[in-house]
């Protein structure tokens, strides 16, 4: 094989077989194909497409560059949980001990957060001693234990897929479906879980800015988990404003333990519950989603979610008690009550430029490698539809400094867009793949 | 500016400035764009495209990139000539003395033979000490004193053609138009002729395979000199069948020589007294192609054509009396007569397969740098059309050694197709294009 017939052979809108694929992908982890003609194949894949096959194939040589974990081999049915990222977006936070306390194995690795949007690592690691880098011995351990763990993501997984994005990002071939899938799903496949459950958003604040295009990415990684034996649901879901109330590393882990005590703000507990029931499901482990949903209920309000986040909090070294008393976590020296300039409906969030805002005040990364500081963020007193007089509550500020405080404040008054006219917000659930 | 920008513009399908396309061209003719970026803007650029304008800003970008020879600032006119290449192709050895005896000046760089085509400088190399590596004052100098040059390409010609040439070469992106027009036109412009013909090929023994390539490629290359201020004249002829009857360079500088004094094959003399017809009309020296047709037949039977051509190959150090007299030239010890297997009308001669039989007798080179045998070819003695008896001489093979020519018996046998209808061979010259 040669490499050059690979790239004419997409370029020409031809179909690749699997082992041309899988060929193609270790030549290039390996360095025997260079840079320049593997970004020249991405380009002609983000041109060409690939279809679910190819896409299966490219997904599954990925996963096979790196250390396999193959968790499914040591309990089974075990859960895996992604989202394609928000702002405001603790929901993995709060599923992950639900489906754990309903008596289905978790088994995570979570990113952390860059740019806008926030990462579930950077959540937990606002608890005092919290431990996220474990080797695949601690991690399987722990799991087996208390069927439930919360890694960051090991460096080893699916190195093809790191090195590929790299080179993605500086060539101009991110915004391909299939490659997106490819990369998500081939951390997936190396973990090993059973069954996944993909939080896939559109809207302002997500990656995909439309509908259409989160629900091709959903199909597209819903077959590969179905090509490739990974039973796979998909939730497509609003990221229009901010999920929730709350924005920023710990007062996100405020309100999932809120939401795990069935006081969470409406809109992100319904989903949180929502995607615990699919999962319950997906996996077999009730016969309905009326029985799920009954399940889920018992476990929030039995005090058994919360207890399983703070049980597995403590398996990784954390302080429990932040988790059983949350305002034991650290806060911002200064907040500050940003007020409605004005009477009306709130027409709109934009949750991208909100998540932008809160990366000023150190609750996010602008570049990989930056700190970031646990405490600071917004909590939203309003959310679209809702009617505000002038001067009522709108957002409260949480920062390091009053200066910066300040400084955000027209910032955060140019998220919104007002209304004369009652506004009603969209679902959040907008639909949901199954295999 | 950052190339990923560029790579997304192009890969988005919007039009580049001519800012934007010099910047990415010197950027990585210096190296500071990495080859990586290159080929996916590349891709990019086979994928969606370059208009006219696009197309001449990456061929000025990169004709500025080396040494510009501007001979068109020591004598005006001067004509340049260009070839896409065929078999059989000896039309420049001959157009060239024509033009330059019919009274305008034409300075040449050529390239050599690559795969099944020749190269001019091959075929005037069989000539014993012709020198085709000039540095810029002695090709000023040979045609300021002769009108003529027949030079090797320079080295420094273009670099970044070169450069972006080897790139595409390795991913997949040779065959575009827009890039190919480019490559050849910015050699041209960096000789900086006042006018230049361009023979495009299209048939089974030419780079393009097909009329409607061929006439796009042609007409994307006028569009270049026009807008560049070179003028520019296309022929699109056919390269179905080998050009003439010599394939191989001696035997190819015999035919020539033969054009020159009125008595070559038909079809290729006609072709080259047209080709030195439309270039005295296109240079204003004559008021109509009937006047540029007799000045071409005065040139050719008073001698001079042939004598201008035997004086340029003295002044580059060559042995001017292999030209006066070409059974000087070297030929080959082996000679054997293939005759026809059957009766019947010739109805095709498949011109690539023949240039890669004529490679194995060392007529040719499989890789940049392999020497070549200067004497080795074929002569065909019948052309598509002809009406030939079993054991007629169809074709005779000039060799190194009887093993080679025996060897090579079957591979050009299988070249000919027959038919027992009559066969009439199509036009050579197709269409002309104008600015």
């Amino acid at each position: 094989m040669q490499a050059v017939e690979l790239i004419r052979k997409k370029r020409d809108g031809a179909i690749l077989t699997g082992e041309e694929i899988a060929w193609f992908v270790e030549q290039y982890t390996r360095g025997e194909i260079a840079d320049y003609q593997a970004s020249a194949w991405l380009m002609a894949v983000y041109w060409r497409g690939m279809n679910a096959q190819e896409t299966t194939d490219l997904t599954l040589s990925m996963a096979r560059s790196g250390t396999q974990l193959k968790v499914r081999e040591a309990l089974a049915p075990v859960v895996d949980k992604h989202s394609t990222g928000g702002v405001g977006d603790k929901v993995t936070l709060a599923v992950a001990p639900l489906v754990a306390a309903c008596g289905v194995a978790v088994g995570k690795m979570s990113g952390r957060g860059l740019g806008h949007t926030g990462g579930t690592i950077d959540k937990l690691e606002a608890v005092a001693g919290f431990r996220s880098s474990l080797d695949r011995a601690e991690f399987l351990e722990i799991l087996l234990k208390h069927h439930l763990v919360l890694a960051g993501q090991s460096s080893d997984l699916a190195p093809a897929d790191g090195k590929m994005y790299a080179l993605r990002d500086v060539t101009g071939t991110v915004e391909s479906i299939p490659l997106i899938a490819a990369s998500i799903m081939s951390k997936k496949l190396a973990i090993g879980a059973s069954h996944l459950l993909l939080d896939v958003k559109f809207g302002s604040g997500a990656f995909m800015k439309n509908l259409e295009d989160a629900r091709l990415l959903a199909r597209t990684m819903v077959d590969i988990g179905r090509l490739s034996g990974l039973h796979t649901v998909a939730a497509i879901t609003s990221m229009e404003q901010p999920l929730g109330r709350a924005i920023g590393n710990a007062l996100e882990m405020v309100e999932a333990i809120a939401i795990l005590r069935g006081e969470g703000p409406g809109d992100v507990s319904d989903l949180c519950y929502h995607e615990t029931a699919e999962l319950l499901v997906l996996t077999g482990s009730v016969s309905s989603m009326a029985e799920a949903e009954m399940r889920v209920r018992n476990a929030v309000y039995s005090g058994a979610a919360l207890a399983k986040l703070a049980e597995v909090i403590e398996a990784q070294g954390g302080n429990p008690r932040q988790i059983e008393r949350p305002e034991l976590l650290p806060t911002a020296p200064v907040r500050l009550m940003l007020t409605a300039p004005r009477t009306g409906y709130l027409a709109a969030i934009d949750a991208e430029r909100m998540g932008l805002a809160s990366m000023h005040l150190g609750a996010g990364r602008f570049q990989k490698g930056d700190a970031i500081d646990h405490r600071t963020g917004f909590v939203l007193q309003a959310k679209t539809g809702d009617h505000l007089r002038a001067g009522d509550p709108l957002l409260e500020i949480h920062a390091r400094t009053r200066t910066e405080a300040d400084m955000i404040q027209p910032e955060l008054l140019a998220c919104y867009r007002w209304s004369e006219a009652r506004v009603t917000a969209g679902p959040l659930v907008l639909d949901t793949l199954r295999p």
